[in-house]
């Protein structure tokens, strides 16, 4: 077995990435006490102390897969946690979702009100491209804008937004694979391929595998949140289990049923690790996380 | 009299301006076809044909002041009004202002629906940097992420979105006018001086001066909103008329009443001119545009 391949170890890989990143989130979100404080405050609630952290454990893996220097990983890791985290706010709206529970807490418009929990998510966006603009994310600055660039086009009208379009017209609507696919290409693969290649461009252009990885992932990741959506409990998600059924969401549930959205999602963990079958213990973290992505019970 | 000062002369500057922007706007945003074609056609309804594009004006005739190539400075200036055109969809959401009427015409949540506006706003947002990134504002890329970052940080928590919390917060309350400055720097000014600070980057760096001449021109842009709010009519705005003191919000009206609210937006006017003193002809544009945003009627 190669060096960290242990459970243990890929369990304290994770929880030093996450703490990190949770060190980096806080010293980048704006201090709860400066003006306007209410809406910094909610900045933080919404971001801090949360989530798995899946696409910031994506960036550092490529970003250590490739040789990045953490210390400009982290710059890229953070930002597009920052979109998650707006998209996460705005997606639970009353006009969206209307969900009340998140992450096991109150969602930010129950905790503060509508029109904070709107403003949190705008500024939360603006704040991702700030640090990729400001921080040394590369020491190339044509390649940082290419990171904008990047992550821009993950999180707008043809990438994550536009993936929240669909989401909404298909509400009530049978998808054939195909469509559902499209679909969720957007919604959610977009921003996770996205990390996987701003961790890469930490250090040069992004390997054609590494795309091909992400891509995968990042499907792999909603058929499973899927489901886990029909299959798990409120009280292990921390978030309302079984809405997507409920609300006449198309899934891979609906569409394939449990036993084959399951089959599907490893076939594409396997996909994943077979994209980077060349690199041997190099992609020994991006095996794990495919792994770990695909095998989750949360 | 210098070549260009007429009145007929500004007018038809403005009118070439205004025109190369929709142009412009109508090329960056994505086609009405393309999927997600409900939000793609939302985004359209939200930017084009509409507004005096004050913010683009700005930036050009800063651009004009340093000698920038306008290829570059149309770049910049698109990129402020797409950051201005999401800010009066999420501000005209029922959860905020609750507007049915923009530009003369229906608010994007009226026309579509709230989740559409939601996404709509966010999708702008998007755009804005993706196109500071991708496109050649500027020759150095160095630069080009300054613009970014300018961008940035008059959009976010500590500018445009933080003034409207702070906008949120001060509601029904009376505020002396320095806090009312504070106010409105961020949520109007912050976004106008960064058009004038763009304009001039995409040529080099920014003079103190026409830094100066943003504040100024910022701030006296609200203080002129005010006095139109209390004044005008609804059909002359295009939007609905009278809503401040309706809602109990504080404006220069409210605190120092509609004779002094006009005679603090003249000074401001003088004082943008006084920060260009020095470069005579070569800031008539932009001395121009002061007196138009002072003088204006809608």
């Amino acid at each position: 077995m190669p060096p960290g391949a242990t459970e243990a170890e890929f369990a304290a890989w994770m929880g030093s990435i996450q703490r990190r990143v949770e060190n980096v989130l806080a010293r980048s979100l704006p201090a709860p006490q400066h003006a306007p404080a209410r809406l910094h405050q909610a900045m933080r609630y919404a971001t801090l102390e949360g989530g798995k952290r899946v696409r910031p454990l994506l960036a550092f893996a490529a970003g250590e897969f490739v040789g990045a220097d953490p210390a400009r990983v982290e710059v890229a890791a953070c930002a597009v946690e920052l979109i998650h985290s707006y998209s996460l706010v705005h997606d639970d709206l009353p006009c969206m979702d209307d969900d009340r529970l998140r992450r096991g807490k109150p969602t930010v418009h129950v905790e503060y009100d509508e029109a904070t929990a709107l403003l949190v998510g705008d500024a939360l966006q603006t704040l991702a491209f700030q640090l990729l603009a400001e921080r040394f994310a590369s020491d190339d600055a044509s390649v940082q804008l290419a990171m904008v660039n990047t992550l821009a086009v993950a999180t707008g009208s043809r990438g994550m937004a536009g993936g929240q379009a669909i989401d909404l017209e298909a509400t009530g609507k049978t998808l054939s694979q195909a469509e559902l696919e499209y679909l969720h290409v957007r919604k959610t693969g977009a921003l996770i391929s996205a990390a996987v290649k701003l961790g890469a461009l930490c250090a040069g252009p992004c390997p054609a595998q590494l795309e091909q990885f992400g891509h995968r992932v990042g499907l792999a990741f909603q058929v499973v949140d899927d489901v886990l959506d029909a299959e798990a409990s409120t009280a292990t998600l921390g978030k309302t289990a079984g809405k997507d059924s409920k609300r006449g969401k198309p899934t891979y549930v609906s569409t394939l049923g449990v036993a084959r959205a399951r089959q599907f999602a490893d076939e594409l963990r396997r996909g994943a690790h077979a994209a980077l079958e060349s690199f041997g213990e190099n992609a020994l973290r991006l095996r794990q996380l495919a792994d770990f992505i695909v095998l989750r019970k949360f």
